[in-house]
């Protein structure tokens, strides 16, 4: 019988031998190669946080103690550990979530896989404790060096380096990259502390010393850090977190759970906060992933697992004709530039990158930065393009508001992934875009249905100088072409059913929604109405020929995927209302809900967004 | 004959002597006390970089070289300069913006005034001119130590530090604090910055030194830098700043143009990014605002200057009956703790923090951070209440979305300032809230009318634990009672007039537009309408009995002090069209723009928000 069959709790982790802890961590690299392989996931992160996480719930007593991971897609050890094992349905519906849950588990607390949250989330739990009287109950945060480079991490370090006091862990888990390799000034003083600091070195002598004494404490701690700080001194340099007023433990190899958790107990019992400094390496046991230099298997599809190649090769999607796109542009508009945050081939840009290096720009996670060093960039006379996936643009409105809006900037910004998503569950749903982008003056937005329209919008949108310009479309692969038959006061109708008497339906259907529309519309036209399909590519602001072919219907139905609340029904309906016109409106998107995971199909039809269910519905709303 | 004015433009500034350029500093510091004192305005910060202002106009060659000032309201001397000394009519309509402005002068090129987005803009600005072959073309970017502490600004010096030949100069504006005190880690280690190295004196040998050789280019810099470095890992411990990979010149006496205009040229003829600390005082060299503990006049209403006591005392606002309501919550309430983004007293929670100080939380200028750590401590077991201007809201979507919501996380976010605020301008109108937070799920919205229902929205919105609310009010003084006549399905119902024939209008006024929704529906009611007027307190999500009511009406009229497109209005129509109803609207409230400094009653004459404006639009949507 394995140990990892024995792990029911973290209870049983602690129990463990040192010897038994070390087959744990192998047997757990089998497991995720194993199982991960077949349903696809974060393959590479796990691999790399095996032996942090066993060492994590050996020091720490969760739940009483709080784990926070963020990102959260470095969690599936966590979940093993902590009594979740069957992996079959993972990001499937009904299955295990690809993140932490607070449904699953109680050992789950942070939901939020956008980056660089957990030290605030770290901090207000601690503080919490504190302040309750609960200063026995610690709180352990693992946050990647890549997502240190977030403007959130730096405010909650700021504010964590002056709690003197407070319980809390921070977890560098630092494998020189994110998605991509890390950047910037954090990432060249990351590597300094690994270079300057070898691996503890200095302060084994001192801790064998300490440990013959009696266990480790505060006293302990303190004699050793001092020691370390006399002697580094002379021969290293300090580090920024030291200068913040932070304690600093560091570097521990991440894949030695002795001194891993030596450092973290040492770091609990101090008393303060403390930021531990672990080197792991992503896709670490796995040959395939620790091969594949680009992101180390970082996210996957269903693979072999021997051979680590994809079962299924991904299809030509909408991420491949906007780079390619893209990078026909940038050959002929030297003023073009993109920009990424710490997600250049996520996002498609490899090939812009490879062909013009010294024109793009990787800011880290720094979405706020990507849009405000744009508009500066606009200003001296060049246009970027900034790629990211839908979902992460939330972190930028005020940034699109007041720099590039309110200053006419003239840059772009390509929504991947818009709209439903599916398996990465709530916070990786592209749905909130439109809502959100549709406040800002002045700010166009295109939601291309097909290939042609990627194209043509992207081309448009490079062009447009006086304001910034949002071009969004879907995760997986392009569907067939969707011609217009006619091009109406710059509207594209797409079909045009019926004769000049009955019920007249108008039905919008945005982007890639277009194709639904389309089914719609003849199977309303088969019941004897008169149908109009559009499909403008430029849906915000509304044109004013929408409003007036609404004004012509006796029902409009819109639909989108995206947020309905808001979306771009509403914001028809509305300008319908302020032109006086009062006809009814059939509003189909996304509900004002938090999705979880499941396929896009399935998210889909839970929203009715099918045709059966909005002909079914439209015709209950045209007898009311 | 002064030097002031002799000043036309920076070349004038260029060509001073040095004991010209001294009291060319004290005539603007009379000249800014003399005329700040009769318009009010930001004070304090613009007496505080009078020096640091003449010496970058010496050193730069704005507007080829580009000057970039964070939050903006230091930059009335910058305006001097470059020839705008008229502000009799500051911050009024017609007259000088309070921040830079690109329609006033080719010399401002950021108007955004919300903190730490300077870097970001220099480094795009900077990297736009080197791709275009500008190199000689320069970027200074003034950044206060306060709004270092921002997010964004870490974002930026992260990328910053990694592009070694970009001419950049990062000017760390350091009095300590922005509106109060800066706290956290940065500003500890800004004072080790100050104790330690001693306003240069270990280079001011060196310097001398090398005066004797010639000008300074990047040989003598780098030889001054090793000098000082080599000294410096003996007695003084290394910053933060060159552990990231930037260059570090100072501090400086930020009041000494000599030392100043040295600094600042070092760092532009090194030809990479430096950041060049200067040590300033704000409110320097007027005595009422050095002696002013709070907040060294950072922003104030029209003064008398020899006293610098207010002209017209600030009325009993919306401020005071939040901080007396949230003072009293907190004597009966162990559990909720409040937080502020750098704004303590400005929001209100001055009494708070005398009575409690232990449970409010200054986290600096950091509103990513307050709403994320907010949601630790709801997790905790506590009721966070965060208090900012409603404007700073958007800088938290992502949290308010995926930290609170996501997780129903109990906090209480209290937005004063909401709507109009006027004569800040652009970036500082609150008028974006109910658009941005109506889309997020799970989240109520409270709009008090008056001061009864302020009281009572704060005491129930600290009831809900299970999602994120928001309480939301204007700035200034609050008007009198508007008691409801009657309470119709949790709906305040203020005024009903006329019989049961007629046209039926109902009227909406959401919180302090309430006042004029009476006045509009008296109006109508006086042109034999039937007329209900009503303010539910609680307006997001939309409650249900109103669209009930909007069914039985002829016209629905919505006024809001908000952005009209996704306000409540809007949100009222969409429910209604869901619902089957469809009622004409006459939705008003902030047109989709951007709106210009004027006072408060300007702007919503300009937006038609008038009683007459609002009947005459009423009568003609009827009569369409």
């Amino acid at each position: 019988m394995g140990v990892l069959e024995r792990i029911k709790s973290p209870s049983d982790v602690r129990k463990l031998t040192t010897a038994q802890a070390i087959q744990l961590a192998s047997e757990l690299r089998t497991f995720l190669v194993q199982s991960v392989s077949q349903t696809g996931g974060h393959l590479g992160p796990n691999l790399g946080v095996v032996e942090l996480t066993i060492a994590l719930h050996q020091v720490f007593d969760s739940p009483r103690d709080t784990l926070v991971f963020d990102t959260g897609h470095q969690a599936y050890v966590h979940k093993i550990l902590t009594g979740r094992n069957d992996f079959s349905s993972l990001r499937k519906q009904g299955g295990l979530s690809g993140y932490p849950s607070r449904a699953e588990s109680e050992h789950d607390v942070v939901e939020n896989s956008h980056a660089s949250t957990s030290l605030s989330w770290a901090d207000g739990i601690a503080q919490g404790y504190r302040l309750q009287g609960g200063s026995t109950r610690h709180v352990a945060a693992v946050i990647g060096d890549g997502a240190l480079t977030g403007g959130m991490a730096w405010e909650a370090l700021n504010n964590i380096a002056a709690s003197k006091d407070l319980p809390l862990v921070i977890v560098v888990n630092d494998n020189g990259r994110s998605y991509a390799p890390t950047i910037g000034g954090l990432a060249h003083h990351l590597d300094t502390l690994r270079a300057t600091r070898g691996y503890e070195n200095v302060l084994d002598w001192g801790k064998k010393a300490l440990n013959r004494s009696g266990p480790p404490g505060r006293l302990a701690y303190d004699a050793l850090h001092g020691l370390k700080k006399g002697l580094r001194d002379v021969v290293m340099p300090s580090g920024m977190f030291e200068d913040l007023g932070l304690k600093y433990i560091g570097p521990i190899d991440g894949h030695d759970i002795v001194a891993l958790a030596r450092a973290l107990r040492r770091a609990k019992d101090f008393g303060g906060p403390v930021l531990v400094h672990v080197m792991t390496e992503k896709g670490r046991g796995y040959t395939p992933a620790e091969r594949d230099t680009a992101d180390r298997f970082h996210g996957i599809g269903p693979i072999h697992p021997e051979t680590g190649l994809p079962i299924a090769p991904s299809r030509f999607g909408w991420t491949s004709v906007f780079s390619d796109e893209i990078a026909q542009i940038a050959r002929q508009r030297e003023d073009v530039v993109a920009i990424t945050a710490a997600m250049l081939r996520p996002v498609g840009l490899a090939e812009f990158a490879e062909q013009f290096p010294e024109r793009v720009f990787d800011v880290g996670i720094a979405e706020q930065h990507a849009v405000t060093a744009a508009a500066g960039m606009a200003f001296a006379g060049l246009h970027p393009v900034i790629a990211m996936y839908a979902t992460f643009l939330n972190r930028a409105f005020d940034q699109i508001l007041l720099d590039a809006a309110l200053h006419k900037a003239g840059i772009t910004i390509v929504l991947d992934r818009a709209g439903v998503t599916g398996d990465d569950g709530p916070s990786h749903n592209g749905m909130w875009d439109m809502s959100l982008v549709g406040i800002v003056p002045g700010l166009r937005l295109a939601a291309p249905r097909d290939e042609p329209t990627l194209r043509s919008a992207l081309r448009d949108a490079v062009k447009i100088h006086d304001g910034p310009t949002v071009v969004r479309y879907p995760k997986g692969p392009v569907g067939p072409l969707i011609p217009a038959s006619e091009v109406r006061n710059g509207i594209d109708v797409l079909a045009e059913h019926g004769a000049n008497s009955g019920t007249r339906v108008l039905v919008l259907g945005v982007g890639a929604m277009a194709a639904l529309a389309v089914e719609v519309g003849s199977s309303l036209a088969a019941e004897d109405m008169l149908v109009t399909v559009v499909s403008p590519t430029w849906v915000l602001p509304v044109p004013a020929a929408l409003v007036e072919l609404a004004a012509d219907a006796d029902l409009v139905i819109t639909i989108e995927d995206g947020l309905v609340v808001d979306g771009v029904g509403s914001r028809v309906l509305a300008e319908s209302a302020v032109a006086g016109v009062t006809v009814p409106f059939l509003m189909r998107g996304i509900g004002q809900r938090f999705v979880e995971h499941a396929s896009r199909a399935q998210v889909l039809a839970e929203e009715r967004l099918t045709a059966s269910d909005i002909v079914a519905d439209a015709k209950r709303a045209l007898n009311r």
